[in-house]
């Protein structure tokens, strides 16, 4: 799906790594280097600084979001969209993946104040609504869910999923359990058939 | 409501202001004092720092959402409902909303990493659902709302609002007001009679 190089596959996997270890305030090039299995030059030889990297992490995240999804090839609409929302907002979020969604959002917070990383993050949004809404769509097509709306669904799934992520990896890990579960329950009740 | 001294209540206005106008990042005794009416040496009189006013000023908060509702007094909860609503994701949302909740994300965000933030902002969490879970109570046994589980129920409006604001207030303006409307339209058919 991606035509990154390999060096590039692995510094995208390196910047996830060091924003797991350290956050996006303890980011540097150098700890982004720790983890990079290759030398460091070709690292700067690649990218400028720690925000060309990040920025391109995030390109990565929203190609990731844009693969084709087609039932004819197997993929099943309810596998798919709980994956997705596992994405969001998992049902075990273990230290690794709550230390990742902590730094998305401190990636959001700059974004507030830093219109580089705001329009990279729409994009992320855009593409992680998109993809739930096709998904949705290709699920009332085949039958396998009610016929609602894809786009509203998407906004509500989506809405729910990060809200309860948001208050879950940052106070009281139970809001993101009780959320995901009053989220399958309203999946069971309103979208599957 | 609040048993805060006038110089207290001074306080915790001035702190909101320089939230607004400073963010997080930005937030000083200098930049509290220089919003607050009154002499900065009482402002250090009250409290010993910067965090020890942010701590009191989510308390607060909390007790602002901990006021009782009661039908009988001529609250209508489907008025204080759409006005809590409101406090997390108001259907405008203009400069100074904006920027007071970019400031309480950044506080979230340093909450994953400080236990005593953490705590403040859990208790702010529960004193919201459990205020929206008491109004959607009080409409069930009034009537004026359909039979839902009121627990769940605030569970899932707390996230949906909250998720609305977080990509709304960081990324696309618009995924505020899209997510403001579903919810709107998910009370109208889910709740309100």
């Amino acid at each position: 799906m991606s035509e990154r190089s390999e060096t590039e596959q692995e510094a995208m996997a390196a910047t996830y790594a060091a924003l797991v270890d350290h956050g996006y305030a303890g980011l540097t090039i150098q700890t982004i280097a720790d983890e990079f299995p290759k030398s460091k030059s070709l690292l700067y030889y690649h990218y400028d600084d720690k925000d060309a990297i990040l920025r391109e992490f995030l390109s990565y995240l929203v190609e990731e979001f844009r693969a084709d999804f087609d039932i004819d090839d197997g993929d099943d609409p309810r596998e798919t969209l709980d994956s997705l929302l596992d994405g969001i907002l998992p049902r075990d979020i273990d230290p690794d993946r709550r230390a990742f969604r902590v730094a998305l959002l401190e990636l959001l917070a700059r974004a507030a104040h830093d219109d580089s990383y705001a329009d990279s993050l729409s994009d992320l949004h855009a593409a992680i609504h998109d993809r739930i809404a096709a998904v949705i769509d290709a699920g009332v097509e085949s039958g396998a869910f009610h016929a609602v709306d894809p786009d509203d669904t998407a906004t509500a799934l989506v809405a729910l999923a990060s809200g309860g992520m948001l208050w879950g990896v940052t106070t009281d890990p139970s809001v993101a359990t009780r959320t995901r579960a009053v989220l399958d329950a309203y999946l069971d009740a309103e979208l599957y058939r």
